[in-house]
């Protein structure tokens, strides 16, 4: 392909953040390694794998879809990617993976399917990222509960998921918000932090995997502008799909 | 996690396997160095990028979204993925990335609809996986075009596009058919290879790069069972659309 002279300034730039891409991936270990190294899950190859969470787990699956390993039942996003590059990296294993994330949901709402969407699935591995709505849809469309109800309700389902899934590795990401970008703005803050913090807590206390999404999504938007990121404050671009499923891939593997 | 003893024989099993994830990237790598290495597309990082085909390239894609760079307009496939991966890869960059197949389409109904879903969007690079209804329509459901179609609708499709989009790189998928699964039976060969060669040779008629799904999918079939890479014959696992994507990153980065 010829290069036109207009492209060839862009070329300087983009060689630029072409070896920026090497530090990303370095954010990703850096923020990941803030986590004990030791307590990486190590895939047997025949474990059960659960997402859960809200629409950026969700991210427009087919929802009538059961099935397991299914490419439109894992959705367009971190957990579609992450779960082929599994498959793919164990070539003949028996991994199973499921997406069960919705649209909107609120720790409550997890709880209220947990039964049917967690519990008998049976998984070995569980993956959930929830709380983002727990704090938009109180500051922003009237939903009572606060970040009391959000620790309560999350403590709540951990502990009943330890109780009858007691050899599960469970794994908490961190929600996140990037303000500045079309649905989020500066009044998140600092509330929207204790939601971060509270998510971090619990994660130590039932001994869960967390990934500090939030400092991931931070340290990537000095590369490149939040918005590369995420389109919308909340919801990851392609590229912040990519940089969720490699944290992701960070911790199980 | 405690190891029950019945995952202790399996675990040996999939460190074998395991080991041979690394030379499934080997497989992918031998078989696009059949292709001239001089040749890789070296991204600039402004480029539009355009994936064409049938429902391999569509993937469950939302076909109402016209947006650029936008996850569900990308579909669960491998051009999400290969898509989520390069700007990922070239943080800040203004790459475009577009999916325009659809599903059940042979050559002439991507030529019905060349003006608008590919010339019109003037990609830099433009993919194109394209042949296997062209065969399978013919064989199993009452079409009448047959491999002479093919060649004659591809090799116009091919000449308009070079003689519209000069400068653009044209990448060329071979259509892959593994036998023994669902859809596909013997009965397919060795008919359906005239279709892999057609495009293998309108490939280099028109120094396209061309990538050879069939062998990439029949070497991962050694290491694990072509079910595992694709569920009925013709389209990708979830394991299958990273193979595929892992392949198209060899030719564009």
């Amino acid at each position: 392909m010829k290069i036109p002279n207009n492209r060839r300034s862009f070329l300087k730039k983009v060689v630029i953040s072409g070896a920026a891409s090497f530090s990303i991936m370095e954010i990703v270990k850096a923020s990941t390694d803030k986590m004990q190294k030791s307590k990486r899950i190590k895939l047997i190859g025949n474990e059960t794998i659960l997402f859960q969470g809200d629409s950026i787990t969700d991210a427009g699956r087919d929802r009538e879809n059961m099935e397991v390993n299914s490419s439109s039942a894992m959705g367009n996003g971190y957990a579609f990617i992450a779960s082929s590059e599994l498959l793919y990296d164990f070539p003949g294993s028996d991994l199973k993976f499921y997406n069960k994330g919705i649209s909107g949901n609120k720790v409550y709402q997890l709880a209220e399917r947990w039964e049917k969407d967690c519990l008998e699935l049976k998984p070995d591995i569980l993956s959930i990222l929830i709380g983002v709505n727990d704090y938009w849809h109180m500051a922003k469309h009237g939903y009572e509960g606060t970040i009391e109800t959000y620790k309560t309700d999350l403590d709540n389902l951990l502990r009943q998921t330890k109780e009858e899934l007691p050899e599960s590795e469970l794994i908490i990401g961190e929600p996140f918000a990037l303000p500045g970008i079309s649905a989020v703005d500066e009044s998140w803050f600092p509330t929207f932090d204790q939601y971060r913090k509270a998510a971090q807590d619990l994660a130590d206390e039932y001994e869960a995997h967390f990934i500090p999404y939030q400092s991931i999504f931070e340290e990537a938007s000095k590369k490149a502008p939040a918005k590369y990121w995420t389109f919308d404050g909340v919801h990851p671009s392609l590229a912040g799909s990519q940089l969720m499923a490699a944290a992701w891939l960070e911790v199980v593997g």
